[in-house]
């Protein structure tokens, strides 16, 4: 028989027991990853280089990770909202330029028709975009796209595309920055455009993120007041090997940790894994195409218009020591807003 | 007559005494300016603008510092140093590739005639740099930046360069990074040179390093392993306006407090001055022909080659309120070493 003093006991003790348990719960820094291959690379990565005496400790400094945008940290189907931004702003460019109406690829931009925009070859795409992301001064950019993500919607979810992160790879960000790791955006994307919501979507500050990226002018305005405006010249192609190139030059470390989910990632994978050390390379895979898409070599979906996760490269994953992310097994959770 | 206890308490409390004189002497941050406008400017800049509440008040991730590099933080007479490593790199380039030895500027510059090699134009400066800093792997380029810098000597104080760094803009530094500023090296020097040191020379670590820059190739070894080559292409032209349009690109923000010395600086101050709030924009005038040079309006010396203190740029520091630091009046000490 339990004493009644002891129960009392008990019975007071009992919030605290809830919030000790509570607390022990919390204590998975990747609660929305199943357990798993990919689940224990991480974790056993991070304790190896961050304990002081392991063989493949690494010194605060040095702690760099690197991460694919489009595909990796969001949804890249059916098109990269920076596209979407583009073509949406082509009105505008229309306006401002009306002479624009009539010459290609605009004519057919402005028709609405989906099917023949959809079918625009990369030429006339890289056309759209050099008209539409530069002319203006840096704020102006920043200031329009900002305005856009706020108010444009992901056709499937119907959510601001700032809203469609992976909440596992959040939870993997701020599980390596707890860890002294500095995180970075690599990403083939814009760099601007990405500045533009980096810092308040994934806690990534602007010079912290390397991506495709124009030049841009020093003026004066009437006021003798100096601006920037962006050029249509490109200075930084941040695709393929234009990824360690970019880190290189944006950087100058290695990283110890790199993140992608297509072709365009595979050399920012080569160079992360080819360093001293202990080194993490991960590829997203997508083949869950309930909870999101299936695409590559999960062939539940063609591969994207640019970066392809093809069959080459898993195969080059499964050689060089990279592990592969099932979006559909290692992932319990997808979305923040999943219920 | 003090009773004998009280006399003994006081002997005891003797180095307590001396220690607290000790800590309130030591919380000058900034020991060798001597009192003057400049280190006001300084310190007021660092009050308001890290003061919560203050009118000025900066949040800490918006914390950025420029600072140029040769002429600014340590010696740039009688020549850049980068430059003095060039020439120093030109003999091994020669064993490497005996057919340079009959074709200019090579020729001059084995020649050992120090006039001539002083007379050369620029063009043949610059095709000395694209030939010594390019060609390698960006690896084998630190590693033999580093050997250089370990045993060249400056030729007046016969000291490694760097050791000729200004002790006021080190604890310059130190104060800003102490009130939770980012200090960034934005020079017209080189870049991956620049890195081979700036974290041991300064504290400023690669990733906080803007220069001028090359491309690299991205390639696989023999073994397939990948390596970065560097190319002799020009990427970023980190002088003039080339500054703040490389603080745009690299940083992705507008720095707050800019330091410079020349020309080549100008830009980067106006384009500090111009945003809102408080900002603060320097420019250090060689005016100490004894402890240094004097050279530009001081006109104890020519201008340099390249980046000059111009009488234009003075006029300009005054009307557009920019603090002029003095070497002479406002530096107690000017390097570490002295006695």
């Amino acid at each position: 028989m339990v004493p009644r003093v002891w129960k009392r006991a008990s019975i007071a003790a009992l919030p605290l027991l809830l919030f000790i348990g509570s607390a022990l719960a919390q204590t998975d820094p990747l609660p929305s990853w199943n357990d798993g291959a990919a689940k224990k690379a991480i974790v056993d990565f991070v304790q190896a280089t961050t304990t002081q005496g392991s063989a493949g400790f690494v010194p605060p400094e040095e702690r760099i990770a690197t991460f694919d945008q489009d595909g990796t940290l969001w949804v890249e189907h059916p098109m990269y909202s920076q596209a979407m931004y583009c073509l949406d702003r082509v009105p505008a460019l229309v306006k401002a330029k009306p002479e624009l109406a009539k010459v290609e690829p605009f004519k057919t931009v402005m028709s609405g028709n989906r099917e023949a925009i959809a079918k625009l070859p990369l030429k006339d795409l890289e056309k759209i975009l050099a008209a539409t992301l530069s002319g203006m001064t840096v704020d102006q950019f920043r200031a329009e796209a900002r305005k856009w993500l706020d108010e444009a919607r992901d056709p499937r979810w119907k959510r601001p595309y700032t809203e469609l992160t992976y909440l596992p790879m959040q939870e993997l960000m701020k599980y390596l920055r707890a860890n002294g790791y500095r995180t970075y955006i690599v990403t083939g994307g814009g760099q601007d455009f990405v500045r533009a919501y980096s810092e308040a979507t994934y806690g990534i500050p602007p010079e912290q993120v390397v991506g495709t990226a124009g030049a841009t002018k020093y003026g004066y305005g009437k006021d003798g007041k100096p601006f920037l405006t962006k050029e249509p010249k490109l200075l930084l192609n941040d695709n393929d090997a234009g990824k360690p190139e970019g880190i290189y030059f944006m950087i100058g470390r290695r990283p110890y940790a790199a993140f992608g989910n297509s072709t365009g990632d595979r050399q920012m994978l080569e160079y992360t894994k080819a360093g001293d050390g202990m080194r993490l390379a991960m590829l997203l895979l997508h083949d869950d195409a309930k909870r999101e898409y299936a695409y590559g070599p999960a062939k539940g979906l063609p591969n994207t218009q640019v970066g392809a996760f093809t069959q080459a490269l898993y195969d080059e994953a499964s050689k060089d020591g990279w592990i592969v992310i099932s979006m559909k097994d290692d992932w319990k959770k997808i979305f923040a807003f999943e219920p």
